[in-house]
């Protein structure tokens, strides 16, 4: 049981945060500007592309989330991801800022941005500028415009995500809220992540970051998007602390609380991302455990979804043990082949293929049953520690050929 | 112009080594063993996989070439890899060390072994001991018996390779042979590499492994096999002397000269590796100058090799510079983006993407007509420092797909 709860909510969910989100002209018919606003000003941290190569809007943000500086605002694009457009891009992207700042009455620093799309291509202003203006009287607290908001950062993801949490901290009633975009197999451009979190809990802004980072660690960095690290990815969260609870400063049980359901979150969406992609037909969980420490398990857990042999070998639906140990293998993870047990698990059962290093003789159409399924688990054992870790990925099929492959960059 | 010439030969060039190969029934029909004996001791370096997991001959080969043992043969098999097979499997490799080594008149740790196939199958030692007893007697230093190794090593290559080389060296006329097998892009049993070479030179322990080894970084380290470090990969050296140079102790011209042809031969065989198999249809190359160390230069350009958006562009033929530049910023390679150029190119032109880091039109035209080419170059010109690095790789599309998803494992 935790100690939180599922309530139906997006990005409004907690107290002081209003959203809008709508077509403005940047993309051809669908939504493509979403905008949120806090009614005080917020704590903020953020989690950045670790891409040498980062989109104007990393730069920014980073800036100002760096200096722990207090925020009031979020402006977001689709269709255009603001990157490799040099100084251009870096004023485009203030300007964006500057113009929200002028409507709610902030300073340009005080208001964070973000962009996904088309890489190299110049921010079309006046329109981004002018889609502001229009936008801003939409701002309200309503379902609707959560809705709208998680709708206006998407780009070929075939589901919005969004999610609310609420839970009681001291006797002050919490909530969480969050909407994200993130195409798991099927990205011509990279298949960015954006997560953005909004919540009304009082909380330092030093234990806000904590508690994003390590969430980010478990999740988003956790998940394999054809291996390539998108120029645009990130992850924020805005605190307001307008749920009235005694300022969180300790790592106390109310921190707890307050992580878990932060991991929570980003787990779902996470999980979302992944099973969204026009590409994939397989949804795979890499469950480690045993690690010689924690660092190892994870580097283990997501060698085997990033490589392109096992996805094929999951796409096939072949039981190919193999190909997970020599991924598992060169990965730079340490483990003892020899303690190493490794199992295919779904509701319907358990395969046994590998104990002691060794494989192990299967039943063939158990085999195919649990590799049938859409969704399939792959449960590692090793004899080396305590650590765990969990991975989430899907297979390489055709689909994924035909898409990436067809794409056509501009000239 | 170089100082050696390529000669017609294989394994059996230099003087004084004698070769074999022949099906013995490890396959069903196809060459499936190869022997190579030197008539006196030789000196021996070996590169091995780094893979965690490794095949019984790599931890047998390792051992006697970090001894500086001087060795007297080779036995090789394809059709069964002799991985994962557990003691049984160490066992095994020793007994068909000691086979040759009985034969030949040697010690067991004077005869090298290697293996390639389907791993977790236990070898058929029956059959492997009656083989070597019945190839022992083909062993000669012809031509012909050098082309029947190379071709009892080959898996799914769908040519064999082969190459001699021969030079003067302080005046004395110095010759090395090599053969290899790899199938670069297609192999459900992750693309194993093989590569051994023979030599009459006069040359120290430590120079030979020196020598082996600048080559493999610069070579088999810098190809893509689909992401996937298999469990038995090797390269081996062997020099018998029989070539009366003095012997070479110091770093002089004389050691250039031999590290330039054994560069060349593994070069050759590394870029023919990825030229081989059957699901690619086009040959990429990646060369960076101006990184800012050696080491920055080499993880850029094996990021954009192995990165399966960039090679789906390849096989869509799409100028896709954005991807390119998105696997090189996550690759955890310098670079300063502000400074980059890149370039696609071949024989009919060249074809500028991006200046100071940002994208510049083209021509599409142009475009197609280079990447409609089956080889493919790109060049990126960095301007943080001297280091350069090459890098070989091929398209994903989807036969790889077709063969890599069909696979089945035995159960």
């Amino acid at each position: 049981m935790t100690d939180f709860r599922v309530i139906d909510g997006g990005i409004t969910a907690p107290l002081g945060f209003k959203a809008a989100g709508k077509h403005v002209g940047i993309k051809r018919i669908k939504k493509d500007m979403s905008i949120v606003v806090s009614d005080v000003p917020a704590k903020a941290a953020g989690a950045y592309t670790q891409n040498l190569v980062k989109a104007a809007h990393i730069l920014w943000d980073k800036d100002i989330t760096d200096e722990g500086r207090a925020i009031r605002g979020l402006v977001a694009v689709s269709g255009n991801a603001n990157a490799c457009t040099g100084q251009r891009g870096i004023t485009d992207n203030e300007r964006m800022a500057e113009e929200l700042a002028r409507l709610i009455g902030a300073d340009k620093k005080e208001v964070l941005t973000a962009a996904t799309g088309i890489i190299g291509l110049d921010m079309p202003m006046e329109t981004v500028v002018k889609g502001i203006k229009e936008l801003y009287p939409d701002l309200s607290y309503r379902r609707e415009s959560a809705k709208n908001a998680a709708a206006g950062i998407i780009t070929t993801d075939t589901f919005i995500k969004e999610m609310a949490l609420e839970m009681n901290i001291a006797g002050k009633t919490v909530k969480i809220g969050g909407m994200a975009k993130g195409s798991g197999m099927v990205h011509p451009n990279m298949a960015t992540v954006l997560s953005f979190i909004t919540t009304d809990i009082n909380i330092s802004q030093e234990l806000l970051k904590k508690a994003l980072i390590m969430s980010v660690k478990d999740t988003y960095n956790m998940i394999s998007v054809d291996g390539a690290m998108s120029t645009n990815d990130m992850a924020l969260i805005m605190a307001n602390g307008l749920a009235g609870n005694a300022e969180i400063t300790e790592e106390d049980e109310f921190f707890e609380k307050f992580c878990e359901a932060v991991m929570f979150i980003n787990e779902k969406f996470a999980i979302d991302i992944v099973h969204d992609g026009e590409g994939s037909q397989k949804f795979i969980q890499v469950d480690i455990s045993g690690g010689r420490t924690t660092e190892d398990a994870r580097i283990l857990a997501k060698s085997i979804v990033t490589n392109d042999l096992v996805k094929t070998a999951m796409y096939g639906e072949d039981a190919n043990w193999g190909r997970i140990i020599a991924a598992m293998g060169g990965s730079g993870g340490y483990f003892d082949l020899k303690k190493l047990k490794m199992e295919f698990k779904n509701d319907k059962g358990t395969l046994l293929l590998m104990e002691n290093g060794e494989p192990v003789p299967f039943d063939e159409n158990i085999a195919l049953d649990i590799l049938g399924e859409q969704d399939i688990y792959i449960k590692i054992t090793l004899g080396d520690g305590e650590g765990k870790a969990r991975s989430y990925g899907c297979d390489l099929g055709h689909e994924y050929i035909r898409i990436n492959g067809e794409y056509r960059s501009r000239s």
